[in-house]
């Protein structure tokens, strides 16, 4: 195989596996080529997963060594998709009654759900997670997305206590906004004791729902390392009941009734 | 930049979008090479695709022309795929009552509902489709999965009404399998009238969600292209209402009582 075919393959394969440890003899064996060809190829793919602004080659080095792909988008390319995204929200006819805003054909959108995934891979870069978790149903396409980049597997808490998943814990827990006693499941199966958790969701106003999520991983004698969402709104009636969280987008000042709205980017772009 | 660092740079924004055309001019500015080494840098890379078993590149030719990636698995990586996974969902302790099977493990992973999707988008990639549907909650990662080696977007129904999404259309079904009648909504902002849709689920027993869906669609005058499950299952008591389907796996047999379960390939494997 040529270099420049090898390249080809390499890079697709890598994209493929990210956060993942690949050895060197792996590629060697693989693509048929010397080690010191190998070398400079991870090279080549690093300076340009850089000049791109996807991320980096970490080089673990000794006997059990190799590479691992840490996607991470560039603090530009990151604030230019903020800012974007903060237009396309800033649009009253986005408002609904209640202060909620219209976004499902953002959420709906593969490739823009899977860019926020991606920002949220690079802004919990640092951290040992070992699965993501969110509550159905609009979080979902997001913890998705963000697990593909950081290789972890993704677990679902339901609302409803109809589920045919086998034995399940569940916890009532107060909705911030609307006050009501709500409930939450979570198959026993799906998450394993002890386990360090992400939490990931679309929208938070007090944030009961996250609290709530916080305390059913209780149940596992789960670790919280970080939270996501990727709309914060204000809450005028109540003190948020979370605050070490990242936020993409912040939304001030919705106003169904004045037709006004006004998006700000969230603390995200301070942890790229 | 050199050869090799163009391809790598190239490979990655290639596998980013999924039937998209883009043209050779927007190649030769953005990397600043000649057309005659862009076309062959794309020779190389759909060489490389189609022995990489990933799929390849379509020329389109004339004034507007240029390439596309076409995701489409090979024949032998599919089939070893869908057997490892009947392999996978062959276990008895996966099985629940009803005749479900305990399936939260894969669709928690996203490196497999990627390759799922990646299936089915290579059995879907001769037709015409401008948007993914489901229903929440299980489906979802699927739908998103096919959706982005379609590059279309997703839309998601709900069987509760109580979505903060603006307007919906509802619709009463008959579930297949437990004969209760049931609602599902569909907000009016998130389809266009007559889209051409690919309707995606991870489970049918008689298929009364799908036909659900199907119904939630006449009212969308949206056209029904394809329908993909990830498992089909035997429904000893109905006959099935939905008929022209691709299948990932079939389960059979599935015997709680017994503790027995027999899982094999579905005929998506024809479509590939």
């Amino acid at each position: 195989m040529k270099r420049s075919e090898r390249l080809v393959a390499m890079t697709h394969f890598i994209l493929e596996r990210p956060r993942e440890l690949i050895s060197l003899p792996f590629f060697s064996e693989n693509y048929e080529a010397a080690k010191s060809s190998i070398s400079e190829d991870l090279g080549i793919i690093n300076k340009m997963f850089q000049h791109e602004g996807i991320g980096y080659l970490e080089t673990v080095s000794g006997a059990a060594g190799g590479v691992k792909y840490i996607p991470a988008f560039s603090k530009s390319y990151s604030d230019t998709f903020v800012n974007k995204l903060c237009e396309r929200l800033e649009d009253p006819e986005r408002l609904l009654p209640g202060g909620y805003l219209f976004m499902s054909d953002i959420l709906g959108d593969p490739e823009t759900t899977r860019n926020i995934g991606r920002l949220f891979a690079s802004a919990f870069r640092g951290k040992e997670i070992d699965a993501i978790m969110t509550v159905a149903t609009k979080g979902i396409p997001l913890a998705y997305a963000v697990a593909s980049y950081l290789n972890v597997p993704v677990v679902i808490a339901r609302r409803d206590p109809k589920v045919t998943e086998g034995s399940t814990v569940s916890i009532n827990y107060v909705s911030g906004s609307t006050r009501k006693i709500q409930t939450m499941v979570l198959t026993k199966r799906s998450l394993k004791e002890g386990s360090k958790v992400c939490i990931i969701d679309d929208f938070m106003k007090a944030g009961g729902t996250i609290n709530g999520m916080r305390n059913l991983l209780k149940e596992f004698n789960a670790e919280v390392v970080g939270i996501g969402v990727l709309a914060e709104a204000e809450d005028e009636e109540e003190d948020r009941v979370v605050d070490d969280y990242i936020s993409l987008v912040q939304i001030m000042n919705a106003d169904d009734r004045h037709h006004a709205i006004e998006v700000r980017p969230g603390n995200l772009l301070d942890h790229i």
